[in-house]
């Protein structure tokens, strides 16, 4: 018998590598927080002797969800400006209030509950831009949620930082600081190409390759957006970003909304990533990414919540569905983004954006034990024909029972461990008394 | 002091009418199963002696949700075909498996399921159309749901009748059965133009006249159904409906996904509804349908599940969020739909449609006492700083504590009332079994 840390022993099992997989009564062996083995629950029994055998009889387990777009602190404007288009939302309610409040103390308590909200909904890993990440870091640390950082860059003052010299320097320094952390890794986040000058983005392009990080970054999500830039530009801004050598591998071009052809086949060629929000996309009426024609391309496509002051939830379930659903409806073909697909967007798509698909993403051992499982026995999950259907069309995070993160159990019977909710909710009322009154 | 049979006291209602408006701390009085008052909590309190007192400190109470359009049966096939356009989901997996096995037992055995997960969802009303009404009427009045079932007709045989008279005269007579029900009301529900021809689509709309019911049917779902029958009948279906007397305000035209301005006009000229079930029509790549036209024609809208093999979830909770979410992307304006529009849309929209806008739909005194409370209280519904912004956006159906039907307590404290949920699961698993078997 070989000695392991823990032994999961689940109904199912959705390992996402191989793909298009479901198992019955398989086990995933941890040790040191990685995964040692997925074998058939027989043979795992067998095979391993556990110090914890967590038994999983009407579950389904799978790589944890990966948010490939958060704003996490902005958890606490929740709902704050609803029904405005993206510009209006941001000028005159979300840009004012973070004026008068962001610091680190709110950074820091918006991004724990966040952790906490995206924990307790089966996320395991995070892509966070905000001011104050070092603020989030600690947070993320806390909660024992796996994150990547954004080194922001912007190009206008903060709380944080006066200028875009001032926001790399800060980052850079918090990434030194956080080096060490398994959990964390961190990621070049320059805003928007309407809000970072073509001097900064370049810096930008040669610290990533320099610190061998991504390119997180808002592209073309609005039309709005791609009309002003072009006036200035005289170009729209994909191509800007190309020719200031931002388009590659590292790129995450979160929301790529509009697109034309030639873009979708730039973002191809170059092995760039998208990182969709179909929530936030709709509802600040930015549009309907071009889903179903990025995948025809092959390009790497991931799942992000986007902050929850534009969705306003941080709930990759709803997300998941929502992503196959639109890009069903979309492009008018029912076959597109199948539940296979969409669990490997949400999964393994995220991990290989972030340059982390050696590292999680799916149930390959080697990887990181970060795990969720979907309890699917109350009624409204009843009758079940698949498993991977019933994760991308019928359940919601409220049935996600258990959660790992490199093996450390972080959700257990549905209820969060090591993170004192009642403490969370005082802290969100305490804040919104603070963004009422002011 | 009045005797009221129940006074419930809740931190913020939304009472739907009048328009747009949300009270904190008010109470609604009930007796005979009817809203006597809605007050100020501290003047309901001194008014009215209560045999029952409820109070909902962190809850948000409205009325009961109305689901416009379901095949409530169809939940024992709850993803059973994913990822097929409509046509293939019918012919190649639906209706195979519906000729096997829908009989009298397969249909009150799925629509109690349906009713369970309806009710535990916050709907308390549900407008449906499927083989067999009787059976679901035994089981809705069983669960203690309010419905309107479909006298439906079609001209193909099934276990139910041999040709769309006989259709007709059972649907008839089960009407006659229940006539006396509080709780049930009945329509005319052709299946759909493609489905029905004209001599009894002629009959119905004079059934419709006589007994003054809605007409309930699919209309201009997907872009080959019109094709095919613009061929057929050398007119789009809309306008063949039109001239066979069916388009008035009775017509609840569902999915209404495919409509060109003459189309979105007569509807409006008509005074016809639509059930907008967005879930459904994006799963099967139907298309999405233009509800920010319909709005600015004032078109009555509700909103529909449509069955659970379609969407695969009988949630007006997602299904709210979707429809807001989808008009605002959809029309690229992000004021559309509302957080007050949309549940306006889903509770007195659909109640308008069915012609009970008199009796369900608002907290208006004299209403039946169909309710709905909403905690607000988990920490992914925190902060809030508007009720109904975090009903339309925020809240799942997960979050409903409490539901009344005609001021019959139903849910309390998220556990379904007089229905047994394990034997319900049980014949869940059971008619699985029989259906993966055949």
């Amino acid at each position: 018998m070989q000695n392991v840390d823990t032994l999961i022993v689940a109904a199912q099992v959705l390992p996402i590598e191989p793909e298009g997989v479901v198992l019955t009564d398989h086990a995933v062996a941890i040790s040191g927080g990685k995964i040692v083995a997925l074998a058939p629950a027989a043979q795992a029994l067998a095979t391993y002797s556990a110090k914890s055998v967590v038994r999983l009889d009407r579950h389904v387990l799978m790589p944890g969800l990966v948010n490939l777009h958060c704003h996490a602190a902005m958890t606490l404007m929740r709902g704050l400006a609803d029904d405005l288009p993206l510009m209006a939302w941001l000028q005159d309610r979300v840009w004012p209030v973070e004026g008068k409040h962001v610091g680190d103390d709110f950074v820091h308590d918006g991004s724990l509950i966040a952790a906490a909200e995206m924990l307790r909904g089966g996320i395991t890993c995070v892509n966070d831009m905000y001011f104050f990440p070092g603020a989030t870091a600690r947070a993320m640390l806390r909660a024992g949620m796996r994150a990547t950082l954004g080194i922001i860059a912007i190009e206008f003052p903060s709380a944080y930082a006066a200028d875009a010299a001032g926001y790399l320097a800060k980052g850079l320094a918090t990434r030194e600081a956080y080096l060490g952390e398994s959990t964390l890794s961190f990621c070049l986040a320059p805003h928007a190409p309407y809000t970072v000058g073509d001097e900064t983005l370049r810096k930008i392009a040669t610290l990533a390759e320099e610190l061998d990080v991504p390119i997180h970054m808002h592209v073309h999500e609005t039309r709005d957006e791609i009309a002003q830039e072009v006036e200035r530009h005289k170009v729209r801004p994909l191509w800007r970003l190309r020719g200031l050598g931002l388009v590659s591998p590292r790129l995450i071009a979160v929301h790529a909304v509009h697109l034309d052809d030639s873009e979708l086949d730039l973002l191809a060629r170059e092995g760039a990533s998208v990182a969709h929000c179909p929530a936030s996309n709709l509802k600040l009426a930015s549009g309907i990414a071009p889903v179903a024609a990025m995948l025809a391309r092959g390009i790497n496509v991931g799942v992000g919540t986007d902050g929850a002051a534009s969705n306003n939830r941080l709930d990759l379930f709803s997300e998941m569905r929502l992503a196959s659903l639109l890009a069903k409806g979309a492009s008018g073909e029912a076959r597109v983004l199948d539940a296979h697909a969409t669990l490997r967007m949400a999964t393994l798509g995220g991990a290989r954006a972030l340059g982390l698909d050696n590292a999680i993403g799916s149930l390959l051992p080697g990887k990181w034990a970060d795990l969720t499982a979907v309890e699917l026995s109350s009624l409204e999950t009843l009758p079940c024909f698949d498993a991977a259907s019933h994760i991308a069309y019928v359940a919601g995070r409220e049935h996600v029972s258990h959660v790992w993160v490199g093996g450390e159990a972080r959700v257990t019977e549905g209820e969060l461990i090591g993170i004192d909710v009642a403490t969370l909710k005082e802290k969100a009322l305490w804040w919104k008394q603070r963004i009422v009154q002011a």
